[in-house]
């Protein structure tokens, strides 16, 4: 059988049979025009984007290829591979093949009749290497950082978008249920972390975690019990917990649960790239009062801080107001990390990625608005002890917020 | 409890008793002594290093920080967090703290009296933002692409490197193991992926497989049966699968998994950051004799290749002896994927990242060196049927070679 005849003929009935879903060409129509109002604004005359979730974003597909959008006439998706099966997942309608970025130039002269004078970029994620080679391809060209335009477009969710998200949030409820299911005793961290993973693969989910960074790596194992839960890491969290290696020195370990430890499992589900991402506590038996005390004081801030979710809420008030009620409940040495390790921040920005915009943080004093989406996560830890905390992520709606991570907030006590 | 006292007091003993093996001093000199050499002869004075995986290969931290090698003087190692979890693990014994990447001109300035002509940088993968910071950072600095530098020093792996493949291969002995335990009949790819892959979870596996690249992402869960086999995707590999969305299309779907055809199943596993990779044919009930067949075809293949394999011996001439013996088997037309969509290369160097040199591969024409590591993986590709492969991850040694991937390689039928 030949490929290309056979992604043509069945590709579209297979993978819609088997839970698809593909951007629409409006969705995608809406999200060019947002982005052109930057462009227009920055005064980039086109735009180059290579980042596999700008990418995504833009096109609705993520094979190997690049999208070029010109401020005036339409975009052209170039593609590396797969071509057929670019475009059965991608509403773009000129599409082209390509071989080696070498090529682009070409490509843009053949189908524009012209190569634009200004050319943004996404110089937040871009290699220096492959800046140099454009440099070489389009030697006239102005170049122009684009990242701020895509990062702001993004942290407005369509409805489209929040469906998906609210999909990651009902597998999420799956995981913790089986969660309460199959913990016991003697269970490594990592091994109830694998299982949970399994059982949320089940229902689709994509088990890499994106995030926008060269460095920083998301992982969906967060399980941490006793005394690995006061443990700081490398991750911009208040607790990183032991990991499995110094290679890999963050979340689950080896460590076996015991009965009355907290247990802190920080679960990111991912669908069709979307993410939503909770925290919740479990326990064999119950814990010691101190953590069942301090969790509740969790459950207060965050409560407290979605009282005042809503268009035009200041972020920094938000984090502040958050800090003086953790420091009012007494936990002024333990929120948000240990002494001198705190993290500054308690709600990060979600969606293709992990470190979306908005941050409810210091020193980010701007409003939210209808369509934002975010993780809010109050946590305590008590270093040689343990650790709590809560998160969901929520949509700020029109007169408030909408959570989409639904499940209980009760510790999961077995 | 204090923080930093925990760590100081408690953490090494934790850790090592949990499985974590730390790089000794004399690794970590011995690879700095080779980083040097090649520094020496691009003229570079000192190196930055940056990207997580170079930085624990000279570090044996991953912690949030920075490295900087001078050509002669010790090196300095700078941590955002954890600082005291670093001292741990790195044996650098010049540590120092920092907050912001502002702040790295006057630590060096501080400890090595200067700064120095010019300064190496991780061009393959640094930002171009970063880069530009760092132009302003150090404005009279001369900056150098030190990637090949540190690509060439890694792709020969030491004894200690090499003994944590081989802790990896055994996770993947059990992985396939497991397999056969539990496969059955309307189970989807995805279930039985997420199960495997829970299963390596338990014996230390890591979970991320990392990777050199902007876009190129790596999964364990690549199960594919029927007809996903037979489908290419954006992936650099002769089959991509379905996947479960357009945001992920590649690997493991939601389709359910039928009788007598042929399952491949790509597995990598991660021991303390280093990967063996390796692929084994299932089936329920037996599979047809076409793709029996073109199991056998590409066992010939993967042991003509091996054959061959010892220093000295040149890539490129590997790739093609393997190329003519496909043809001459019969599968011009479908080894390493559907006409027109054919991967390069049947074999890509392994460590901490899964596209580390050497590539067994056209235009690559170089000599294989004792203590290179590559995985071999010749496989065979019937669009709208399925595929088969096998793939093992070898050393190679003194006078041939050795297999890090001990499982059998027969068809897993059950």
């Amino acid at each position: 059988m030949n490929h290309d005849k056979w992604i043509q003929q069945e590709f579209r009935r297979l993978s819609r049979s088997l839970g698809f879903r593909y951007t629409s060409s409006e969705e995608i129509k809406n999200r060019i025009t947002k982005i052109r109002a930057g462009m227009e604004t920055k005064e980039i005359e086109s735009l180059l984007v290579i980042q596999k979730m700008n990418f995504y974003y833009l096109s609705g597909t993520t094979q190997d290829g690049l999208l070029f959008v010109p401020l005036e006439g339409k975009p052209l998706l170039m593609i590396k591979r797969e071509l057929e099966r670019a475009k059965v997942e991608s509403p773009i309608k000129d599409v082209v093949a390509f071989k080696s970025n070498r090529d682009i130039p070409s490509l843009i002269q053949n189908h524009f009749s012209k190569l634009h004078q200004s050319l943004g970029l996404e110089l937040d994620v871009l290699p220096v290497r492959d800046y140099f080679k454009f440099q070489e391809l389009f030697p006239v060209t102005k170049f122009i950082d684009a990242s701020s335009i895509l990062r702001e477009t993004r942290k407005i969710k369509s409805s489209f978008e929040i469906d998906l998200m609210r999909k990651a949030g009902e597998i999420g409820k799956k995981v913790f249920q089986k969660g309460k299911r199959i913990l016991k005793k003697g269970m490594t961290e990592i091994e109830f972390g694998g299982l949970l993973e399994a059982e949320a693969k089940k229902y689709g989910h994509e088990g890499l975690l994106r995030v926008r960074s060269l460095n920083y790596e998301a992982y969906t194992w967060h399980v941490l019990s006793g005394l690995t839960g006061g443990i700081v890491s490398q991750s911009d969290s208040p607790m990183g917990g032991l990991g499995l290696s110094p290679a890999f020195p963050v979340g689950a370990s080896l460590k076996k649960m015991r009965a009355h430890e907290p247990i802190l499992v920080d679960f990111g589900t991912c669908f069709h790239g979307y993410q939503a991402d909770e925290t919740r506590m479990f326990s064999i038996g119950k814990m010691k009062q101190k953590f069942i005390d301090a969790y509740e004081a969790c459950k207060e801030i965050h409560d407290a801080v979605l009282e005042e979710t809503r268009p035009g809420a200041d972020c920094e008030v938000l984090f502040v107001k958050a800090l003086r009620l953790a420091e009012k409940l007494g936990y002024k040495d333990s929120y948000l990390g240990p002494p001198g390790l705190q993290t500054r921040f308690i709600a990060h920005g979600i969606g293709l990625e992990l470190n979306e915009l908005p941050f409810i943080a210091q020193g980010q004093s701007n409003p939210l608005e209808e369509g934002m989406t975010f993780s809010l996560e109050p946590k305590i830890v008590f270093p040689g002890e343990g650790s709590v905390g809560i998160e969901n992520t929520v949509v700020v709606t029109k007169k408030g917020y909408e959570i989409l991570t639904p499940v209980g907030q009760k510790i999961f006590q077995v």
